[in-house]
């Protein structure tokens, strides 16, 4: 099998690793962050333009996939790699937190979990095979064991009970994988409940997956108590093998997790807010329809090397922003994208350099890394996944 | 002044020629297609993309960029070739014709025109010599003379009235250029009555345009009424001078003019369809979102160099297309400015193989070019204008 983790260092004072990840479809370097495309789209970007800015892996979404065009149709027409033009790592989620998150009646059973789709209302049951057989045919180099995202708040019984699920099912995707050239990665749950998490990562680590992911967080509860659990948590986790912190989040947050040992990150971050018109810079969020920008010939953060930065003035920008312009999006989004990526690429130096630490501390004067738990403002906001409102309202679904 | 158009040769059987124009931001062949650009991007591209596919000058409109973000803001910001990253040949219109056709109150005086916003409903004059100190402040290579589009149906008198007004207008234009890096050119009105044809051109030859525009033209009248006055217009235009058919067209429509000697073309035709979905082939158009194409692996059409024919299948385009995704819309018009591009550069190839006149007959069988009276169907369908209905409504206008 192709897959494997290949640790160039580890930090001495942090748990953070310097690793490259070799797939399928080739490598990348973690810390890694991993853009979103999920519709088979990294929204208003070419491939060749996530390249240029640096995105080593990218991710799709097989819950939008299944429903539209269709997984067995992308599997006809040579797989996603191949329909979408992206020839490099590529992830696949399981479908399970859209399924939750974009649905309202949604019937959770141990054999799986029915929901109607949001585009026509149709009616649709993945199990934990199901899950395994779509992302088969989708064909992405990482694929995500189906499980059930606690929302928050949960109580212990509650996420005990989605994560016992969990790990029946992650056994299920795990006896079903087929593919040897895809690396099926499990998902550890447990809510914010310390001995849930841990009781869950032995439980995995003992069905042997090719890497393991930090799931339901960032779905509600507050940002201190996210950290909390990863920083509980990722150290339990195997050595040798990739840790991904899944749809999290600012770059602060980011770099937290990676001093605790996460490898992998995704989030809709950059490339939503670049839509809504708001800009990652080193100080913080620039909104670019302010009306201070309306005669600023500066670029959105002077001495970036983005492909935006480098042609465009913020005057332009927010003339195409109200406007309502497509380039707008798109510029925006190579902006926000090219900052999350070479933050990424900064942290990786600064653990090459055995100095994440003082980065961390020096480029980020507002947190102190000493005191995560003062709840300090994070300059660049929440760290908010798609409709989690919709995934906070589970309350709302039936348990069969 | 460093405008000149130099004409490279002259077709011995048609009135087609070959040429460059010179400009103080470089050089354009002839004939050219001008991609528009209306609110100084041209939607969903790059000035890099533009260039890749070949387009050596774009078409910005001043009635737009005047309301948003304002022309002093530009020429503040170093003037709209620096604003919007495009260092090459660009043209601005005199706003004239958005003004009548996206305006329902519009007051029409001998002093100029009288218009709210359509952003804001805020009133606005825009006079001869506003028109041109607007176009100085964008700072365009080429700039247009503000004229009165005549609508269709228009009767003698008014076409006439119009025609005598652009006439005046088009002196005062004239007489208030002062940037001498600037081509002025001259709009030729006078709806579908050759005599006024004839008076407008033998006019404003007399003015002394550095080029000439055929105005009021698809604006409502049918495909061979146009052609007709292009046929009847165009040899009479000085023959040493570009011309330039505004608003104009399918490839057909284009091909036709450039055997009456006509230059210069732009149209939305090619990027608004793309955004719709249509995509331009050489046998017609190509609806992507019908369901014929949901598992065509073949490109939009095959043998086609663009960038989307190259990387991405019909079934990948249509999934885009379907999901509102914005990369739809990138794609799909990198495939139809390429197309509208190469074919202007097939035709100018033509002409410099003095086989223009077979090169469009064995390339269009469905037209022949001997009986263009005929009305036969244009494969690409009809070229209209945005707003055309708007500039149709004309009739509720007030001339005071």
């Amino acid at each position: 099998m192709a897959f494997h983790f290949e640790i160039l260092k580890k930090d001495e004072t942090t748990g953070a690793r310097l690793g490259k990840v070799h797939t399928a479809h080739g490598v990348f370097h973690t810390p890694a962050f991993i853009p979103v495309g999920t519709q088979g789209t990294v929204k208003a970007l070419t491939p060749e333009d996530l390249r240029e800015m640096g995105a080593e892996i990218i991710l799709s979404n097989t819950y939008h996939l299944y429903l539209r065009p269709g997984h067995e149709r992308i599997r006809d027409l040579g797989g996603l790699h191949r329909f979408m033009h992206w020839d490099h790592p590529l992830l696949t989620d399981s479908g399970g937190f859209q399924v939750f998150s974009l649905n309202d009646l949604v019937k959770i059973s141990e054999e799986g979990v029915q929901f109607q789709s949001h585009l026509d209302g149709s009616r649709h049951v993945i199990t934990p095979e199901k899950a395994v057989e779509i992302q088969e045919a989708l064909g992405a180099d990482i694929i995500m064991c189906l499980d059930e995202c606690t929302p928050y708040p949960a109580g212990h019984a509650e996420a005990e009970r989605a994560m016992d699920l969990t790990l029946s099912w992650s056994q299920r995707c795990r006896d079903s994988s087929r593919r040897d050239d895809q690396a099926l990665f499990g998902i550890v749950q447990g809510g914010i409940y310390p001995d849930l998490r841990k009781r869950c990562v032995e439980a995995l680590g003992g069905m042997g997956f090719d890497g393991y992911a930090l799931g339901g967080l960032s779905v509600g509860e507050s940002k201190e108590m996210m950290h909390e659990v990863v920083s509980q948590t990722a150290p339990l986790l195997p050595l040798d093998q990739p840790r991904y912190l899944m749809g999290v989040g600012t770059p602060l947050d980011m770099a937290r997790a990676v001093l605790e040992g996460v490898d992998m990150f995704d989030c809709v971050l950059p490339t939503r807010n670049a839509r809504n018109g708001m800009l990652f810079t080193r100080g913080g969020k620039l909104v670019i329809k302010n009306a201070r920008f309306a005669d600023d010939d500066s670029p959105i953060e002077p001495g970036c090397s983005c492909y935006t930065c480098r042609h465009y003035s913020r005057a332009y920008l927010r003339h195409l922003y109200l406007a309502q312009e497509i380039l707008a999006m798109r510029l925006n989004t190579v902006h926000n994208l090219h900052f999350y990526l070479n933050f990424m690429g900064q942290i990786r130096q600064a653990i090459a350099e055995e100095r994440l630490k003082d980065w961390v501390k020096t480029c980020y004067a507002q947190w102190d890394p000493e005191e995560t738990d003062t709840g300090q403002q994070d300059p660049w906001g929440s760290s908010s996944r798609p409709n989690r409102a919709g995934a906070k309202k589970r309350g709302e679904k039936s348990f069969v």
